[in-house]
């Protein structure tokens, strides 16, 4: 997920948190868990927080609430403001809100850091109770399905009788996926984007390349660090790195082409920034180590590698096999990263499995980052997919 | 360029140095310039040595030769072996040799490693006879008409009256054509592939995080370090991302897809490697910091983003408007490094700008590294346009 991406209001003069359709000035919340919570591979840990956001009220019936998911390096603050001196809204403020294709007039919102993070929620920046300093890479190793169990306790702490829908994109719908195969009763909805049942070699590979980044740095140290110091350099290149893979050839051209910065023509001859393409990459690596911890960066990417539906549950079929409610897929063209295909072949799966499955493919060329684009397509899509009555019976086609 | 590509040849057990279409054992030899070298930059060192490779005999008339360009992490050993045991001929051994699509009986066969570069000719690298110490960073900034005017120098001084074709591929394809640009009388035929008048933005963004990485990396010590040492850790990194950007998805899915190493079931959970792709980009890092100086990236890197035809010459017309020769470009499918789209607007510019051109569109699934590839369609492409007549004159179409 990028950090300045086209979409941010930012620049916007008047106070955005008091406009009408906005969530307004919102606030995290923990929930602690004060249970032993035991991992999938088998590690436990005596409990955990998790940091969250809701917008919207519960209704009576304890049924319209609706899941985000986050994405590899997301959080839970994903509409409103924290402060009117905020720079930029929570990372999908342009989906959810009072009338906005997530109503928070009717929906009940709710969006938590995932286990393993570094936002507030429980995970290897956390000090472990047991020995006063932090986890580290005593961690245990965390998996997508890990994530979406301690979700699952987040939500019924919060009283929420079942899901009206869960939406995610990228690792995000991983997540919301899996929320629905593991809780099928629970999930009403499930609304997954730019996403894949797994990764290919590329993915893969980019990953890797981080992580080498990140533990060939000397101050990585084995994952032992203080809190604010640890392998900054090698986080920021993985960051540098992966962020080229969220966006697109033709965005970036379109955005920087190969724009010279300010003064650049005085030292055409340097290693210094030349490109404009260059000092963007570098802030996104610099702002990137500000908010994220390097150990939780190497967790998560290894979950979305080891993320296999097909693998975990024998096919992607049998993996569906337990769905109860609507899904709806949503592929971008431009998305090099989890390509159209992938996302494609999730839905055919659904079908195939017997499921009420929709596909929608949009045209953008943003790249994998295109789910957080504003888009008046997106949202109707969403918004017609939110109406849906669960037993809607039309054609669903691909 | 890839160290182990599927083209490789290594795994045959017969001496292939011996095969009658192999030019067999080889020997590098050294130019020395012992006059002072003036750069773009307007820097000067005292003289440089171009290490070079020669095939096949100069004829009487001194105009049978072909001159070879290398592509950034290349050399001049591109056909060949150094010894019966080496494991690998030279890098393009597959087009050229007795018989093959350059044909050694009939061309004298020129290719050295560019000037900047760190496999024998001056660079970073080599020792400032004025200081008695590596250059690193004081050397001068290299472009790719610096790496051209050099190796004219070395075809002068091998009595090479014209050249009957100049081939490259990558950053190959740029000096290349920048070698018909600057001496058009000289350079009857060019044939660049995988390659672009200009890098995009994603192109100068990937080469900038890969020097970000060795510049990060405290042994690079602003380019000063020992010989054997230096930014190691860096350059691997650089050099694994890079790895990504030239081979393609489909090709890594075909090679690795999500294969796991031997016995990776037993350590599931870790952040060591697990995946076969991990393994490979972990051999592509280590082996190229054995053979590779981190400076030298930095400075071919740099003059491939500096590398702007059009900006140059006002247009990529009036850059080939003085072209005399015949040329060829190739694109690949799969490219998403130098896209076919920018080798086909080379060759549009050629024939806007009048010029006898071509352009062929190959069809791979290998990525940037498919111009190294086995493929006959190349070869009967190189070997047809080697053997047309100057002034034949068919219909160019594209």
């Amino acid at each position: 997920m990028t950090d300045d991406l086209e979409v941010a209001t930012a620049a916007d003069a008047a106070p955005r948190h008091l406009a009408p359709d906005d969530v307004g000035l919102v606030a995290p919340r923990d929930y602690v868990h004060r249970e032993p919570f035991t991992f999938k591979s088998g590690q436990v840990i005596p409990g955990f927080t998790l940091r969250y956001e809701t917008y919207g009220q519960l209704n009576t019936t304890r049924d319209n609430a609706i899941l985000i998911c986050h994405a590899l390096s997301g959080d839970h603050h994903c509409a409103g403001w924290h402060s009117p001196a905020d720079k930029k809204p929570g990372w999908w403020n342009n989906l959810i809100g009072p009338g906005k294709a997530v109503d928070t007039r009717r929906f009940f919102v709710v969006c938590a850091n995932v286990l393993g993070g570094c936002q507030g929620s429980t995970g290897p920046s956390s000090l472990n109770p047991e020995t006063g300093r932090a986890y580290g890479t005593t961690f245990p190793f965390v998996t997508i399905r890990d994530m979406v169990r301690a979700q699952k306790l987040l939500l019924d702490h919060l009283g929420v009788d079942e899901l009206h829908g869960v939406i995610g994109g990228s690792m995000g719908g991983m997540t919301a996926m899996l929320m629905a195969i593991e809780f099928p009763k629970f999930t009403r909805r499930v609304l997954a984007m730019a996403t894949t049942g797994r990764e290919g070699a590329q993915a893969i590979a980019f990953n890797e390349v981080g992580r080498q980044a990140i533990m060939q740095d000397p101050a990585w140290n084995r994952g032992d660090y203080p809190r604010d110091a640890g392998p900054r350099t090698g986080l920021a290149i993985a960051r540098m790195m992966a962020h080229i893979t969220y966006v697109s050839d033709a965005s970036m051209q379109r955005k920087f082409g190969r724009k010279k910065k300010e003064n650049a023509n005085a030292d055409a001859y340097t290693f210094e920034q030349q490109f404009e393409v260059e000092g963007y990459l570098r802030h996104q690596g610099q702002s990137f180590i500000n908010r994220f911890d390097a150990n939780t960066y190497l967790y998560i990417t290894r979950a979305l590698d080891q993320f296999d539906l097909a693998h975990a549950y024998g096919s992607l079929e049998q993996a569906f096999a337990p769905l109860e409610g609507d899904t709806l897929i949503v592929g971008f063209t431009s998305d090099w990263l989890f390509p159209p295909e992938q996302n494609r072949a999730l839905a055919l799966a659904l079908l195939r499995a017997g499921k009420r499955a929709s596909y929608a493919e949009l045209s953008t060329d943003l790249g994998h980052d295109s789910f957080l684009l504003e888009s008046e397509e997106l949202y109707s899509l969403v918004r017609a997919f939110l109406e849906r009555g669960q037993h809607y019976d039309s054609d669903y086609s691909i």
